[in-house]
């Protein structure tokens, strides 16, 4: 619990289950309250009043609330409220319900995870582009000045390490000159110098004594949802290990908006940009600060950092004017960030710690995209290979060692619990896998953490549509079927719904349910990757039997059933061995980056070597897109092997259905 | 007269002539409430209390002071005090001498002669170096972006702008970025860029419109008594004019210490530093404001600025520690300054004006000089040529095209009227030229401005030794002649004296005189300048003879009388026509530097390829020093016809001796 010493404000909101009391204005708006204090609730639209999903209850006290139809009359009177249309009237108890809170513990899950893919793909790569780190550290032991040797104190620390750099001139910017002169005499001229080679030459700091071996660095991926870190070890061989330390949290804009568009709008409050700086700068301190105390290492150990984001959260985290992402063309502010030192946008290491960034290029194909593909080695081969992230962009990469597209589809939130009635994240209480008896019809689920349902996330959608498609009780055209009646399909407000769970089984207390609806959402977010997959191959020459591999990245790929995804048609038709799961690879091409220049400047060039293909004018991707919203597609002859199952009744082995 | 609405200090301090009114509480310290208010009094020694130079006349009212030699006890009566001696018991009205005063019109005088040669000058070095500035600007008239072509904003820069520079990447900083996306819609895609092509292509500043044509540059010589500017035309060919106008004032440092070594000293002081940057950034604004006004030029015109000044200057300018400059064994913390945005260090113009410095060699030979040697043409030839620049320390650079050695000669302030009881600073009232009858041993004297006399300044200390050597009033050995006397030579305080003018005919109401202290200081001055140039033709195995051109630069260089400098054994002995003066050749140099962007090169390298000569230990220079002890030199033979005109009584003509 907090104690606030003095609390001018007229009035206390507290929050449960948190136990967390915060002063508040007359009229002030509950979710702002909330964000200032730390308090996250879902608020997919930004508090825009639109979503209905910022729900809470009120337990004591009071509320000035405007009706939602969100709210019926009887959760009204329970005390349920929408958060971002209740503004503070007096002292008041606020619950966050259980669906509305984040969780942290599957997201540490999630990193363990690609922590044990890492050491191979990592060693491989550190063996062909060299451990050689973007921030170079090198120890001095300078030659103490005296009568015949009295060259300034820059020149001095130039003379010794331009020779080793094999270059002429350093760059030592004002802020390092600033206290040199007592700090090289304090030190009896043994220090350890940090020097930029990624881009320039430049000293980026100087520290007291031999840091040589003491040598860290930090990965950042940025993503709007979720923001990993981990700590790594700068010097050693291509077999030894880079990652010493890991730590993930949500991204603490999430209370401002679900996805980039709702972000995007919130820059335009006044003060919004650097309030969603502020905000996301925070989490990644939070989390500089557990790797540091979980690695045993010192701030000023750290010598770089790289991050890779996508275009959004680049804008945000280096707080430049977002707003042309959103606007039509298109055309964002920046895709490639100058080095700064860190302490230029706040960020919490030493002094001298440096920032790089993945370059993106475009608006929706961000540095987190170029950083996957480049990790991905699609790019050291002949062979085409396309490269699938989808989360609430679908971005596809397409290409080889010769040639790369790239392309966002738009797809929706729907598989990040946008759009989506029960819909929520990858957390504890989600399902995510669904199996459903073709004869009774009755489900079978699977929760995150086996914890009682709370919602369902972008994995479970998949299974339940596709599982709903083969018993028959979805029709091709993603339509809840007239055909086929059950104890578990209903008419609900929204039309036909199928039941998951009854509220007796929730942690909810309420039916979770999938509405036609959410059904619309889900094949519109399919039809979308997949036809943007098939307008690049096409850009191409090729059909999908030509790619030699598809990789998919993403935290959302973790948990997808290849065989669901086929048949629903998300994912073409192929042989299972053609896919390769990469978990975190936004992560993985930071990390490789900050510890390898080489491999950033290949990164850099995989950046400059992107065509970006616009699929949001594009014609033919409104013909391809409406052509993929069938179940699984309208074109038979791709899913040949769906069609034979959906004919034979039920060819994908169901299991536990008793058949 | 200022008015100050509120008082809540005690007392009140007025300063007179300028009738300024000061609050200040009880036991302040006089000097620096005058350094608060902005009244320059001189004070050498930087307020220590040594150099006797900061009296004032206690007008009205009460100040505690301490007992000085310096003050008489007919002076106390009077209301004389040392001003760093003094502190606050009440209300006062303090009279600043007119000696101590300040005096711009001088400044002004000296820079507009140096207009008058700089013509013929920068045409030569312009059509050789190329009228091609620092700071490039560059007018873009960018394609709309659309769906076809949505690249980002500063890809757009890049794509048009880095073909042109002949470069594939442009640096594009953080700064830069901020507002980009709606400065280029606001601007309708038509800007104008500033690029840094100096060190590396950096972009500096982007401005809406077409301002290629209006593009300026600033130059500053940062001298430890003046400040110069000059506002300079980037664009345009050889022959035409660079300057569009100049200004000048006293460094505001004055106040603080008249030599380098006082500032540093202060610079011990708790937030000393700090003060003496804010204090040198303040004249600098205000010239830049002149220069603007003059022009008729807005900020956002000044792509540039270059700065030249000796070591110390460039330390406390960008606020870096300089302790070490006056500690054996004299290393300075830098030489070189990297460029840096101008607001970085609270320079007054555009956003996105840049800053430049010429680099120095080391803590007593600076940019200034390198700035003259660059200017100087020294080393566009095979001839072998010696720079001199005497001002509080006599730096010198010998060598060619092919080498160049450097030293400075810690000369002392005698010629900048430091150590010399009526010394002063070139301004209205300083004797400047004076001929002694050598008969009647009468003076005659011309001052500046031909003002009523309130001292002497350097080129007058050397015509008045000079003269009573060549009279006999002065032996070989700098002391006054035991043999000859005369009405205007007396035994003095501190021994013998020549009185130069007596109390009636001075503006100071005190008689002006020669001591013999005075003699030894001049004495020491032009030995160690004698000595130091002896050392480095050595150095470089040549005699005087030997030497093609002997350069001199600075203010002081442009008054002296080289025949008189001759005789008293300042300059060596050798034909009038291979003098020459250079003025401000330290402006001079940054102005060139500004506009081509190849003679900024030229300048680096000039310094790079000095070697730096450290006479402070040298028993060469010590054995040099004391055979220079004398007049004109303890070697008859490297001044024949000095010799012969003081045995022939006067071989220098001596206009209106009557002889």
């Amino acid at each position: 619990m907090m104690h606030l010493k003095t609390m001018p404000s007229e009035y206390r909101i507290r929050f449960l289950p948190i136990d967390r009391i915060i002063p508040a204005e007359e009229g002030e708006n509950l979710l702002e309250i909330a964000m200032k204090a730390g308090v996250h609730i879902n608020a997919s639209c930004g508090g825009r009043g639109v979503c209905g999903k910022c729900r809470v209850r009120m337990a004591e006290g009071s509320l000035g609330s405007s009706i939602h139809p969100s709210i019926s009359e009887g959760d009204h009177t329970m005390g349920f409220r929408l958060a971002c249309a209740s503004s503070v009237t007096g002292d008041a108890v606020i619950e966050i319900p259980l669906e509305s809170q984040v969780d942290r513990s599957v997201l540490r899950r999630s990193t363990i995870m690609s922590d044990v893919d890492a050491g191979a793909i990592d060693g491989g790569l550190l063996r062909e582009y060299g451990r050689e780190p973007l921030v170079e550290r090198h120890k001095l032991d300078l030659p103490r000045p005296d009568l015949q040797d009295n060259v300034s104190d820059a020149a001095r620390i130039t003379r010794e390490l331009a020779p080793r750099l094999g270059c002429e001139e350093l760059l030592l910017p004002l802020k390092v000159l600033r206290g040199l002169g007592t700090g090289l005499r304090n030190a009896d001229w043994n220090v350890t110098v940090d020097v930029d080679v990624g881009v320039r030459r430049e000293v980026t700091g100087i520290t007291k004594g031999d840091r040589e071996k003491s040598h860290y660095a930090i990965a950042v991926d940025i993503g709007t949802t979720t923001i990993a870190a981990q700590l790594l070890v700068c010097v050693g061989g291509a077999s030894e290990g880079v990652i010493l330390a890991s730590s993930s949290d949500y991204n603490g804009q999430i209370s401002f908006g679900e996805d980039v568009i709702s972000r995007i709008m919130y820059t335009r409050k006044r003060g919004g940009l650097k309030k969603l700086q502020d905000v996301v700068v925070s989490t990644i301190n939070l989390l500089i600060g557990e790797l540091l105390y979980e690695g045993g290492i010192d701030p000023a150990d750290i010598s770089h950092i790289v991050v890779a984001g996508n275009t959004t959260m680049m804008h945000l985290f280096y707080g430049v004017e977002p707003k042309h992402i959103m606007l039509a063309p298109y055309a964002p502010l920046a895709t490639a960030f100058a080095p700064v030192a860190c302490s230029e946008i706040g960020v919490k290491t030493a002094a001298h710690t440096r920032l790089f960034a993945i370059p993106g290029v475009s608006s929706y194909v961000g540095g987190d995209i170029v950083s996957g593909v480049a990790l991905s080695g699609m790019t050291e081969s002949d062979e085409v290979s396309l490269f699938m992230d989808i989360g609430t962009n679908g971005e596809i990469v397409l290409g080889n060692g010769q040639w790369l597209l790239c392309a966002s589809c738009s797809a929706g939130p729907a598989f990040e619990g946008g759009g989506i009635e029960f819909g929520m994240r990858a957390a504890p209480g989600a399902i995510e896998k669904v199996r459903v008896n073709p004869v009774t019809l009755e489900p079978m689920i699977l929760t995150i953490g086996r914890a009682k349902p709370l919602g369902i996330c972008g994995s479970g959608l998949i299974d339940i549509v596709a599982e709903l498609f083969l018993a028959g009780v979805i029709d091709r055209n993603g339509k809840f079927s007239l055909d086929k009646t059950a104890a578990r399909v209903r008419e609900g407000v929204s039309g036909r719904e199928y039941v998951l769970c009854f509220a007796a089984e929730t942690n909810i207390e309420r039916d979770i349910v999938l509405t036609e609806i959410d059904l619309d959402n889900i094949m519109r977010t399919k039809a979308a990757v997949y036809a943007g997959c098939k307008v690049l191959l096409e850009h191409g020459g090729l059909a999908f039997g030509d790619l030699g591999m598809v990789i998919i990245a993403g935290g959302f790929g973790h948990s997808i059933d290849v065989e669901k995804a086929i048949a629903v048609g998300l994912l073409p038709e192929l042989p299972a061995e053609r896919f390769r799961f990469m978990g975190n690879a936004s992560l993985g091409g930071a990390r490789i980056a900050a510890i390898s220049r080489r491999f950033f400047e290949k990164a850099n060039q995989v950046a400059r070597s992107m065509t970006n293909i616009e699929l949001s004018n594009d014609t033919q991707f409104m013909d391809e897109f409406m052509a993929a919203m069938f179940l699984p597609h309208t074109d038979d002859r791709a899913f040949p092997e769906t069609i034979k199952a959906l004919k034979g009744g039920s060819g994908f082995r169901v299991p536990g259905s008793g058949s």
